[in-house]
């Protein structure tokens, strides 16, 4: 019911670092598609098994040194629901190494839609006399626009699963001001206040960490926000999208964490999965040994700037 | 890329009423869970398969007097990939009767993640040398709270495939307020201020009706907020839940149609979906036709509320 699990699995692997999983068959080595629609087709459903193959070779490689994945619901969803059958399936693999899993799927309803959202991507789900996991993550990605109503819902299935969720605060996109940056007659912008409502929530998750399970999403992109919002949200866990493609190095996260280093998990997806397309002369079914090699260097910098 | 198809179906069978599509096992009939129960066994996929057949129930005895479905994400994603595969079912077979498919996904995210999410639901996905409908709904719910960049990706899409969105301005719920009804340092609340937003972003999806591709979720509850969006928001169609179950009725929600009778169409979900669990003395098997009769109540009360 908070975000404990979590920590510990950063503290254990010295990594505060998330592999997204957002795989697009573009990133996917040839020999991996070629023979997923040679078995399958070439169609939705084979598209979605040569993802499977690609993520689990990450996450073999990652499952030791890198102590969450975060895939994104977006990239499985286009391949229909064979897509979607592939999420449930990185998912449980993901855990059966002892990785932590947080979808990113930003979900937002009210009241009971909401309570079926939060049973399908963190809880169990009742037919007939037994309960059953539709995805099983550990943590959900959810959006805050619509208030408590679509909050208080994923708190009582994180409460009974001890499971943690993060709310949309202060986005890693340019436009994310539009709404976020704009200041209310309080004097507070949208994103202060939005985290301030993290820390209301969060108070019915507390931990032992002094983290609570309603942690806030702060993109890597807007450092000085990061730091803002680190002072003033002091029992928030922060999930940081931004770093490498989108622009966020190391130093611009070093604000994210507190003074004894945790408080943040820091995303990279791109950097991970298509180190293998930078790395020259590689053969391509080494895909995943270059992810590791990019995981381990982004781990080193993480932790000098943390340190620093 | 606008709504035009949506108001002649309107038109056409003199009704702006979407039924939701927001099934839960409780809400079927026995013979229907326990038939796919003994075929598919009693676990996620039977339920699955409990759920396709309750609405292709419905979707039979509605089609040539409701215009549109919205099926809600949450109710099938809570039954697994199993529970996705009905959803994508459910839109087929609604369209192939003729019906306007929203999915109520409520969607957000930036840049290519919004891409892939408006491909999923809207667009084509493509695999090798073919292109794919993943779900192929004819409009998508999303939240507007990461600004341009979460919705730039998907009016693209709209264009491209002649496909509209919905942005939630004003829920439905009783802690909307919390953010929505904030008021910004220039004196506009956040809800009229995403309202704004959604005006300027429907300048690219014009449609001839004068409405564009980009409407508005406005609650059914809040019927004062309702009246001053749709004097605000001339171009602006509206998407209205509440109705119904939440306690909106007819006369709350006349305001949100112009002074032609246009500019709305109003949800109802379990009022239709359970309208068999209220009839005395109803045979289950006619569940379908105990949510026409409903179905029909509620046209002929919405008509009489808006010529009013």
């Amino acid at each position: 019911m908070s975000f404990d699990r979590l920590i510990k699995a950063i503290k254990e692997k010295n990594n505060p670092t998330v592999a997204g999983l957002d795989p697009k068959l573009d990133y996917l080595p040839e020999y991996i598609t070629e023979e997923a629609f040679a078995k399958y087709g070439e169609n939705l459903e084979g598209a979605a098994e040569a993802l499977f193959t690609f993520n689990k070779g990450l996450i073999d490689e990652l499952y030791d040194i890198v102590p969450a994945v975060k895939p994104q619901a977006a990239y499985y969803e286009m391949y229909g629901w064979a897509g979607v059958r592939t999420l449930q399936k990185t998912i449980e693999y993901a855990k059966s190494k002892g990785m932590f899993v947080i979808t990113d799927g930003k979900r937002n309803d009210i009241g009971t839609t909401m309570t079926a959202y939060a049973a399908a991507h963190l809880g169990k789900t009742a037919v007939g006399a037994s309960s059953f996991e539709a995805f099983g993550a550990d943590a959900l990605t959810v959006n805050g626009y619509l208030g408590t109503d679509g909050i208080k819902p994923v708190i009582d299935i994180c409460k009974q699963y001890d499971k943690g969720m993060f709310v949309l605060v202060k986005t890693s996109n340019p436009s994310s001001g539009e709404l976020q940056d704009r200041v209310l007659d309080d004097g507070l912008t949208v994103y202060r206040t939005m985290g301030n409502m993290c820390e209301k929530w969060g108070e019915e998750l507390m931990g032992e960490s002094g983290y609570s399970g309603v942690g806030a999403v702060v993109g890597a992109t807007y450092p000085e926000q990061l730091s803002e919002l680190r002072k003033a949200l002091p029992h928030t866990f922060f999930l940081v999208p931004g770093y490498g493609a989108q622009g966020g190095g190391a130093k611009d996260v070093a604000g994210a964490f507190d003074k004894n280093g945790i408080g943040a998990i820091i995303n990279s997806s791109r950097g991970i999965m298509c180190a293998w397309k930078k790395e020259e002369g590689l053969d391509m079914h080494d895909y995943a040994k270059a992810a590791r090699r990019e995981a381990l260097r982004m781990r080193d910098s993480l932790n000098e700037a943390i340190n620093n």
